[in-house]
């Protein structure tokens, strides 16, 4: 038997076939046309589906269960996503409707960066353990929290908002409405925003001949410029990953779980990024004083972990 | 049946019975007399218990289970008591020493802030539902969480410490290590640390006449000024109001409680505290647009929470 993961993004929408071993066998994506509606784009899902279980030679009596890893906040265990804007939900049962494709195979419904979350503890960075954490450092800060075994997204679904915690009282103005979250200053915008910043102050910096311009920097401009001994690009980086770590610390702090791992894009850096914040963590956090405290790591999944950790909400 | 709750502080032990219908019954006080070492530490827990069941003229055999709220952090399952300086513990297996002296009946140890949390959760402030958070406002912020129906306080026991994730980067020192987190703000000795700061910049305000001198500031300070009209102490006030909420809406986005209650000396305050904490969180909450999210109240059970939460531990 096989376990089928959708993984729906704005732009696409990728299934895959994970086994019972929870690799991922096959994946396969289509795009979302999120403007035809969401009937047609439920439509679509079923299709990337089936095309899932054509491509790797299966039929849907050899899928257990079927998952779905989708934008937006969903009802804790009815399958219902409250609201996700650029996929037009609102109080839309997503389970119900896409199951309508698939008779008789249960779906489940959770938010994308719980599902990944939820990747990683099952066969990825935190496995082993009842209690993790991942983090997702991409253009935002999100994440999900795994606790006592199952995932935790508060009593309506709306929790596990890991980038919407201040972590600068009345600081940058955050998507969210409120000012200074960690998301500001830990996502890709907000390195992106730093390395601007010091750019503007320190003209002879190496950062501006590897951007080209203020309006080509990326999340590469100031870690691969301090590679090359830039030191304006350093300030950049370990202010960045203060910042980080602060967060996670934050997060050490009141949930102390057994494994933290931090995954998206600026992960790719692995030790670059890791160490450092394991030394501030291990400076900081309450529990440092402790036989046993949080273990900081890289995820391991990539963006795979959507389509794995939808697959393997039914396992 | 009856469940017995032990309240143990640096000073005092309370002890207390508590019926069926969740009722505190009778509750007693001894010295903790905690510089005579652990073993005795302990010997007066089971005086203070014995002396509670007299009192109220019952027997251990009309006892279902002891439960204990201790300072420090506990090992989740098994009544060790980790670390708590104030009293020696370390790695002290509270809840098997304890029990020798009251063989055949549970013993159940938690830590305090933990067992307070619980209490509002079973019969106070946040009765009827699985998913709540308590903050307590006292000398330091402390809370714990109920995730799903059980306290929650990482895999190690050494979470829920609500109070020092960070609010305001670098900012003012924290007893924990740290630099501005919560507890420095939001705790009573953050609003007499921000009490100060503003009296030395006015020296007309009203709340020098209050308190006399710098040295006898206290939490109701800038309260009872601002109640007279004083500018300078509803400034204080806003500050740390702001402060409290800031913190509020980060448990609010991460956990998304049903409820989360405010308890501790402040919490006193009522509506003048509860009314614009309520109106921040509202501004400020991811979930803000949704139908149903956190809904902020103050703390029902006191002082008493610590006993009734203890004793509840079993129930």
């Amino acid at each position: 038997m096989y376990y089928l993961g959708i993984d729906l993004g704005g732009t696409n929408i990728a299934a895959g076939i994970v086994d019972e071993e929870m690799k991922l066998v096959y994946k396969t994506s289509i795009p979302t046309e999120a403007k035809t509606g969401v009937e047609n784009v439920i439509a679509r899902m079923a299709d990337a589906a089936k095309a899932a279980m054509e491509g790797f030679g299966i039929t849907i009596q050899e899928i257990k269960s079927i998952g779905v890893g989708t934008p937006g906040a969903v009802e804790p265990g009815t399958g219902v996503v409250i609201y996700a804007a650029n996929l037009g939900f609102k109080h839309t049962p997503l389970g119900k409707l896409l199951g309508e494709y698939f008779p008789g195979t249960p779906v489940r419904v959770e938010n994308d960066a719980n599902v990944a979350a939820w990747a990683e503890a099952k066969c990825g960075a935190a496995v082993g353990t009842a209690n993790s954490v991942t983090v997702t450092l991409g253009t935002g800060v999100g994440g999900g929290m795994i606790i006592n075994g199952q995932l935790y997204s508060g009593f309506n679904g709306m929790g596990a908002e890991l980038g919407h915690m201040v972590i600068h009282e009345n600081g940058r103005p955050c998507g969210c409405g409120r000012k200074g979250c960690w998301e500001a200053y830990a996502s890709v915008s907000g390195l992106i925003a730093t390395t601007k910043e010091h750019m503007e102050v320190n003209p002879e910096s190496l950062m501006w001949k590897i951007a080209g311009s203020l309006e080509k920097v990326n999340g590469l401009t100031s870690f691969d410029a301090m590679r090359k001994g830039d030191e304006e690009a350093k300030k950049v980086v370990d202010k960045y990953l203060d910042s980080v770590a602060c967060g996670v610390t934050d997060l050490c702090n009141m949930l102390q779980p057994e494994i933290l791992c931090i995954g998206g894009g600026i992960s790719k850096e692995g030790d670059t990024l890791l160490k450092p914040v394991q030394e501030y963590v291990m400076k900081e956090m309450f529990a440092r004083f402790n036989d046993t405290h949080t273990e900081i790591k890289i995820a391991k999944l990539g963006n795979d972990a959507g389509i794995i950790g939808a697959a393997l909400l039914g396992a």
